[in-house]
């Protein structure tokens, strides 16, 4: 990228440290794939007998590693994990498939398994061949080094766009046993939600068989990843995948099958608190943002087309501008609602931004005064709320507005 | 608008001067209903027997014009337009409705009509409440003032932020009498093609029948004004309405009842082409454009789904923000095409800029240059073909370049 990009205001104050999780090892590298001066190839090496689960995208022009992945997923057994940084290997045709081979063969040799348990990810530019003879040459090394402690390098090593990393932990107990669940992702561009919204992983020792851990995390990412977007893009690379080593059963915890199982409650929780906190942070890094904003809306005929209309509000270029220039312009969030195509009355639609009620009943609020919500307008933390009065479906969805900034880093991204 | 936009450079050099055609009176005035200093109030008076049929919105928070304007299409007799800028009273509640119908009664007063014969449009600010008061007790004298060689008065008096009005001309013979069709129309931003996307008006002295100018007219909007995209935002006032006074019946034109009657068909290219030229103003009139772009899809299953992919690539952020800097990154049209839901054969897909190939069958061309492209990227007209690969199915879409002068318009639209 021939430009700087400021931090975003919304990044954390510090990088979180989180706790090792027994059976994951990272190992990172500078492979020169496309940034220099920066890692840009990461490499988890995970103990035997570790599951996976995870969520692709539903682009019909999805990449030859995302590909790779769905294979994987099927057998859902997993030892290795390779992501890059600076190339997306996504539209290269015969020549990506052979670099996913490449890089599943040369990860396999080294962690001493099968390529179909190495899990493989690449974010970047799309349709620029990618030469894995680049840096299939490292695993060997890196796999031989990797260590249980590096998170932050980690959530760094695959970061494209993004101003920070983004990085989260929770616990939680299954059969009075503790269990850690880290995760990190990377997003800021090409943002918006079909399954998965950009790559995460997330890793933990709980026990948890494939099909229930499968059946967990997909809810969860319909609640969380996929209701983020920035730029209403979908992306050929989204990749959510979960991974449990299974090493808290050495200390006791159960081996748990089913997704319903009451034992797994605290990990629900504690799994979508995450995956909620990684997604929210997905947000919060929105290519030029200067407000995050939120959009609640409640009153459409079920959640479903809650969150269409929620997403035609998040994606309206005019709602996203007007955003970032602080005028409560509640008019172009009738438009979006309108626009939406989901049942909505337009005479009974009530609009808030934050605690303020700006319309209601199909017009203005009498109480309405512009000086007041334009105050409410200046912050950064902008919550929208509409009832679109016709049932009780309901939807949260987290962007950002659209500002220079995101004209100035993506007609200048190649350059 | 508390700014200074300066005018596209797609402008045409000079206003057409059109002809005129008998039975239809323009009168415009300075109602300061928003604006200062420039006219914002049109009346139309048509002669008795005049037909009217058209195509509005789908928005689900439509304004009270446009419900207005449903009600009068279904009896579809016509005999006085009232347009206004500044204000689309929409989402104003019952007082809306108020407005309108104090326009129409006193526009029918002036014209000698039943208000069901007065059609009436609103476009500007939503939700501000219209204040009728403003400006019907203006419309006696405008009635009785207005002439017959006023278009160019007329489609300036329409325009928000348009930075100029778009009017154009054709003509046909229906059984061997020549016909006129003019047309205006307004729009640059909030534009999505949902039937029809912005205001537009036409107007022919061809004697045909209601239900058949309604067909032809649904028609052709479909493939012209429903192909226009600035910011993918769906207005809540499109109107498209065309009058037809009949007079050259008086000349000698037959009257025509039957759409698919044959003696229409240079009728109906006319219209399609007269339709066409008005929604390519459109596109180029687009808010902070700097390039006019042109979509060609084809290889789709259908038109239906060339159409889909076409406005995913159209309204794609990263490719018109692409475009802006002069970038060819055909891998942002691959992204569109993948999240456009529509099928399509990755492993097929070609893409050209202009007559530059520069992917297939699912990779870069052997023979890309991109320094040979990033000099056709620098022209002010970029059109972008995507083939699909599976099917018959073609569509084209215009639209424009997504700049920073698109944030300045719309993040201080109301200040």
């Amino acid at each position: 990228m021939g430009h700087v990009t400021s931090v975003s205001p919304f990044a954390p104050k510090a990088l979180p440290e989180v706790p090792e999780i027994a059976g994951v090892r990272f190992a990172t590298a500078e492979a020169g794939i496309r940034y220099k001066g920066r890692t840009d190839l990461l490499v988890a090496v995970l103990d035997p007998g570790t599951v996976a689960a995870g969520v692709l995208t539903q682009s019909k022009t999805r990449s030859a590693p995302v590909e790779w992945c769905a294979k994987g997923l099927k057998s859902g057994k997993a030892r290795a994990l390779v992501v890059n940084s600076g190339n997306a290997n996504a539209f290269t045709g015969k020549r990506g498939h052979e670099a996913v081979e490449i890089t599943a063969e040369a990860a396999a040799k080294a962690a001493g398994c099968t390529p179909s348990e190495v899990f493989i990810a690449s974010t970047g530019v799309i349709g620029e061949p990618m030469d894995a003879g680049k840096f299939a040459h490292l695993l060997d090394k890196l796999t031989a080094d990797a260590v249980s402690g590096a998170w932050q390098a980690a959530a760094r090593a695959i970061m494209t766009t993004d101003t920070f990393p983004k990085l989260a932990s929770r616990s939680a107990e299954i059969g009075g046993v503790e269990v850690t669940i880290n995760g990190f992702c990377k997003g800021a561009g090409m943002i918006a939600p079909d399954m998965a919204t950009m790559l995460c992983f997330l890793f933990t020792d709980a026990p948890i068989d494939q099909p229930a851990l499968q059946a967990l995390v997909a809810k969860e990412a319909d609640r969380t990843f996929n209701c983020v977007t920035i730029d209403g893009d979908t992306s050929t690379s989204d990749t959510l995948i979960a991974f449990a080593t299974g090493a808290a059963e050495k200390r006791g915890a159960p081996r748990i099958a089913d997704a319903s199982d009451p034992r797994l409650d605290g990990f629900k929780t504690a799994l979508g608190e995450l995956m909620q906190e990684l997604a929210i942070l997905v947000a919060k890094d929105g290519e030029g943002l200067t407000k995050f904003v939120t959009i609640d809306v409640e009153g459409a005929e079920n959640d479903r087309a809650a969150r269409t209309i929620g997403l035609a509000i998040a994606n309206s270029p005019l709602v996203k501008t007007a955003i970032a220039g602080e005028d409560p312009n509640w008019g172009r969030i009738v438009m979006a609602v309108g626009k939406s195509g989901e049942a909505a009355d337009r005479d009974k639609l009530s609009i808030w931004f934050g605690d303020f009620l700006v319309a209601e009943n199909g017009e203005r609020a009498p109480g309405y005064e512009e000086s007041v919500v334009a105050k409410y307008m200046k912050g950064s933390d902008i919550v929208v709320r509409a009832d679109v009065g016709v049932g009780p479906g309901r939807s949260r969805i987290w962007t950002c507005d659209l500002t220079h900034g995101y004209i100035d880093i993506n007609a200048d991204y190649r350059s």
